[in-house]
């Protein structure tokens, strides 16, 4: 498993067996995608570079997973059903036979568990950082498509998950979090290294959510940004944001880190919108699905970033509204 | 225009106005795209890395447009329309406002130029060399799709435009190649800089074509590839490559260059496989597109490389096949 094969035989070896049917074997150029008749297509592409949305240390399996699923996460926020992913492969000069293998083993999971099989793809060299590119197709019901434009003043607006998670294990990955429980720690880490796509509440945010987003950027900017798109804005209650017992944890040793699981990055997890006769029906579906959603606030009419408070009504300032990748 | 905006700004300043429907003015994080009704969607992805697929000193207008057109390329061989594509931009930390806008014209010019409105992408940082990852969508109706695997034997081969035009060109700008008039020179290089795709032959392919692949590893190479994934062989007649002025005057100067014509990189010309019966009609078509289209052999039923034979029957060797990017 030493030799470096060339680009076809690499993708002969590794690739091919993931392909779907579009994907004609990856033998030509392109996919040829049967687009489900009566839907709308969702297109979503997302980069990450070694270093920078990886460390490039990390296991080669859970680097394509991640890649894959942060794509997954856009589709499952908009309500829409995987077709299929294209991806876009620059290696560096230092790429392994041994590497590829486990990445490729890793994507072939991914693809496989949340039917999202590959149709095409490049492979090209980089002097750079390992770096991927992935663009993924979605199928969606005219109508159902969850924008990040569509909250209406009255939505009750959620969130899936827990929040904060990833942005904590960040902080244990790189040495700076509060001592914790072995199992807390490896939880929060998990989380980090690999987000969990809520693919299975596509359909149930086709059916009920006005707008979707999937928090990549930190629940506060990410919400702040859905809103002001939307042109309303909310309050928000924020004892109410869902904590993971392993980020609890976390804040109990640090009291401190509250704003960085509003902030941090990474959570992967969906903000839906709910119009307010329909939350019943809507969390009896998410519990049906499997997936746990939490109420936090209500949309407003108005402009303006949205109102966070505590218990006693009183404001949060946060002084750093999201984490950027860029 | 010296400052640097942030991802969201750099967005809404530089890549929002060039933002067909389909694209939500980027204000989603997805792209939500109307399949035209009864049409197979072609989905093609290639990823350029900067002193790799084009030097990092080339204008940024024509590095926007060489990744767009090496797409369309991929689209213009399957005979299919183009709907839109999406851009992952890696940039390096050296960009400046400046360029940007400089490549976002250029995008934009070749967006509209080409019908293929940008629809989606994302926007990274890397601390390696600037990489474009392209992803585009089109539509072709179901059974018109020029499969790479397609040719049958009996099909006469063709070639669009002119061959090894893109590989003097590099020999050009690298200092490499022989002297030449300042004409012949300026085209070679051009050539090379901005590949044509050859978009508007695409209904003349979907109507006539039995397989199709665009040349981006060397015509040889290509050829090679196309010929095996059919199960086919050819016999292919080299006096009739169709060459550039230009070229011809390259080798010219130094005939131990024809070789590197038929084998260099960076064409982005089609080869094409019609049914014999089909020739009068595809050459007829293909003129009215104004594409210039030249026959160069015929599939034969056989396994192995095609035959690459000389005026007089004598069979050519190269050294080396193709050309790859990997």
């Amino acid at each position: 498993m030493s030799e470096r094969p060339g680009e076809d035989d690499l993708i002969a070896r590794f690739f091919a067996p993931l392909a779907g049917p579009a994907g004609l074997g990856l033998k030509d150029d392109v996919a040829l995608v049967e687009p489900p008749p009566g839907r709308d297509l969702v297109v979503t592409t997302d980069a990450l570079v070694g270093g920078v949305h990886f460390f490039v240390d990390d296991p080669p399996g859970a680097i394509a997973r991640k890649a894959l699923r942060v794509n997954l996460s856009d589709l499952a926020a908009k309500g829409a059903e995987p077709l299929g992913f294209t991806l876009g492969l620059v290696l560096p000069d230092d790429w392994t036979a041994e590497w590829l293998a486990a990445f490729a083993a890793g994507l072939g999971d991914d693809a496989a568990a949340y039917r999202c099989p590959l149709i095409g793809g490049d492979t090209v060299r980089t002097s750079g950082p390992l770096t991927l590119s992935i663009a993924a197709l979605g199928a969606v019901a005219p109508g159902s498509f969850a924008a990040r434009g569509g909250v209406r003043a009255g939505d009750r607006l959620y969130v899936t998950g827990t929040i904060g998670d990833a942005a904590f294990g960040l902080l244990q990955r790189t040495g700076k979090g509060p001592a914790l429980g072995e199992a807390d720690r490896r939880w929060l880490l998990d989380r980090y290294l690999l987000p969990q796509p809520r693919l299975a509440l596509a359909p149930v945010v086709a059916r009920f959510a006005s707008g979707g987003m999937d928090v990549s950027d930190g629940f506060v900017g990410d919400l702040t940004k859905m809103l002001r798109v939307s042109g309303v804005t909310a309050k928000i209650e924020m004892t109410r944001l869902p904590l993971s017992p392993a980020a609890s944890a976390a804040i109990a040793a640090d009291p401190s880190l509250f704003p960085l699981a509003a902030t941090g990055g990474d959570d992967y997890e969906l903000i839906l919108a709910v119009p307010a006769a329909a939350t019943a029906g809507f969390e009896a579906a998410a519990a049906t699905a499997g997936v746990a959603v939490t109420a936090i606030g209500e949309a407003m009419a108005g402009e303006g970033a949205p109102r966070f408070v505590d218990q006693e009504g009183r404001t949060f300032k946060f002084a750093r509204g999201s984490f950027s990748h860029f």
